[in-house]
């Protein structure tokens, strides 16, 4: 057991919003609550590091306790997020405001480049002579951290996909006389995970998705106007779901235009606009009306269809930091190991922020089929507990036809 | 009471899919399955009219109860849809297929084109010395038919336009300092009725959306630009929801590109691309990062969040329908009329074919504010019991600064 460490903790959101990480805020600070005489005061930071560089750090034990806990069932990022390259000036300027607040503790959830922050904010006070642990609490929905089973948020998002397929799936099969083919457009910049996670959908024989595109395998047109053609040949209508950051044969990016690409402050492109693209090719080229949904963010932070087995593990991530904190743990991210599959169970786990910092986890080649159109069985076996239980049930109709009566048409 | 008419029936979906379309086959069929003395079979016709014109009809009867009960939880249109605009060679065949089936009753599930198909069979049939009792069912997510207070599909698409804005919302407060603007395109092609719900995610001061636009208020781009910049100034980010048939000034719609629109069968335009448009507006006149959802056909089909009134009133109209026809009721199609506001109350009517078919309710000016974008409380007192129940809460933090303590940068 370490010293004991006085002090004050700040946790800070990063990055993309997710349905479950102010359960990761929740689970910090109901932990960090009960440890009074070690943690002084639990603050948050405005907008992820920026509000420890503007001083903006709201005070979470002025907060009404039912208010916090119900940050759970609360989406997106209730201490505000942001996106923000930090330069080394940037860093002293961080320790500085930790040295005035006397904060010894700091939480960053985020994905990979919170946890660069995360590591060198510790390291520059170890530099420094300034003792400051720093835990990184894994949060993306793009589920695209290395060292970790998976990541917080993911399976909000996979529930919120397959569920949401599943019904675009009926909705073109109801009227796929009127539009064949429907392409959803999901989230992921270079990782398929989520888009991967529309399999997830299927519970009847050709049920939607028909076809899945991620970034990992280059799409080549030609074969892929070959695979929807098949299906609507096969079933009268298709329905494709399309990574944002689908790639062709160059390696590049498959936009509608250049206008579409926009690039953040970490050097990302956003994405978007690749399923517009598709549709065109696909009315030109197979003479097909097609039509694309684009639910974007909506798909990240939609809370009523949150996965339970998420929800509890990103507050499980947020009680788990502030514990081995308090046992002296520093510069580590917690990780999630997968037990079993089924039933499903896992436990909390450390690595190095170093190690996970910048890495970047894409979908393994035994994920996904050979063709590159769609995921495999181990893939499935792999999401499906993540999503915290089976959809609710749907009728499907046996569909007896009543025997011909009527002179038929010539 | 009218000479019991005995013989079959037949229940048919047309038009876009919703999440609650198949309650009202239930409805129909759990209780036409009640008076098996008149009703001696329950037919389903496949994609709509399409079906009894070739002939592909199932019997209910065949399906298992269960399955038939569990289609009230089942999104999409599980007979299969439509949108096909018939001869007057067309609906002979209708009447020659109903004699050779002895059909002599006919639900069609759909909007006012439906409308207008169920009456012309009806008037076809007495012509022509044939009885068949046709009541139409109605059935649409755009809220635009007239004489009835609300459409049923329309109370779910509100819940879920209404949740997910809220949530979108969340987001774009979140990460707001990253992309200013977020725009969310809402279905609709003449009347704004979904758009306007969004309103209803609002629950907190400053809440998502911050301005709405729909079809019935022509959209001045500079006023546009200005109102995106006000909101923008005063919160830091800005959600807007905006109707895909928006139209400017020209009264034409305000489409990306013309390869944007397309025509149904019934001469509809198909809309889209408006909110991509306007990104670019946004991008280029006001240099702020603006991003657009578009959840498409989503919305409209996602069972998961379904409105529970919505449901019960698209079941309770099947169910009417079924009871009107066995009364001797004919030509007609069955109303909601509002009862009470608070607490919600509802009770069926009934409306002429005729006065139905081919009219289109749009909004109503006291339902729309005057700078034409935002609703009015008349709108929200109206919309608001027919999500069903208030969404869920959500946590929002005081947020009370701790005092700066630090060098404060220059």
């Amino acid at each position: 057991m370490a010293d004991k460490l006085k002090g004050n903790l700040v946790v800070a959101q990063s990055g993309g919003p997710t349905a479950v990480i102010n359960a990761s805020v929740a689970g910090v600070a109901e932990e960090a609550f009960k440890h009074a005489d070690v943690i002084t005061g639990v603050y948050g930071s405005l907008h992820g590091i920026e509000g420890i560089f503007y001083e903006e750090l709201i005070d979470l034990g002025q907060e009404d306790r039912a208010t916090i806990h119900r940050l759970v069932e609360t989406p997106s990022a209730a201490l505000g997020s942001c996106r923000h390259k930090l330069t080394e000036a940037d860093y002293e300027r961080i320790l500085e405001v930790f040295r005035a607040h006397n904060i010894r503790y700091f939480f960053y959830i985020g994905g990979n480049d919170s946890m660069d922050t995360a590591n060198r904010v510790w390291r520059l006070g170890a530099e420094t002579g300034y003792e400051v642990r720093a835990i990184g609490i894994p949060k993306t929905i793009d589920n695209d951290l290395a060292y970790t089973d998976h990541c917080p948020g993911y399976g909000s998002v996979a529930r919120w996909v397959a569920s949401s397929v599943r019904d675009a799936g009926l909705d073109t099969e109801a009227i796929g006389v009127v539009d064949r083919v429907k392409i959803v457009e999901i989230m992921g910049r270079n990782a398929g995970w989520i888009t991967a996670a529309t399999a997830l959908a299927r519970d009847h024989e050709n049920a939607a998705p028909h076809l899945i595109y991620v970034p990992e395998k280059p799409l080549n047109i030609d074969r892929f106007l070959g695979d929807v053609q098949n299906v609507v040949d096969r079933l009268g209508y298709c329905l494709i779901t399309v990574c944002e950051g689908v790639r062709g044969e160059d390696g590049k990016p498959l936009m509608a235009s250049t206008s579409a690409v926009d690039v953040d402050s970490f050097g990302h492109a956003q994405m978007g606009g690749v399923a517009d693209y598709l549709c065109k090719v696909i009315a030109s080229r197979l003479k097909l009306k097609a039509r694309f949904d684009k639910p974007g963010t909506i798909q990240r932070v939609s809370a009523l269809l949150a996965s339970p087995v998420d929800r509890q593990e990103a507050y499980g991530v947020g009680v788990e930091a502030v514990r081995q904190a308090i046992a002296g743990v520093s510069g580590k991210m917690v990780t999630i190991e997968r037990v079993s599959d089924e039933p499903y169970e896992s436990r909390f786990g450390l690595v190095d922020l170093e190690l996970v910092a910048n890495a970047e986890r894409l979908m393994p080649a035994d994920y996904l089929n050979e063709a590159g159109n769609d995921v495999t069985e181990a893939f499935l076996r792999y999401a499906r507990p993540l999503i915290g239980g089976p959809l609710p049930q749907y009728a499907y109709l046996r569909k007896v036809l009543v025997p011909k009566k009527a002179t038929q048409p010539a």
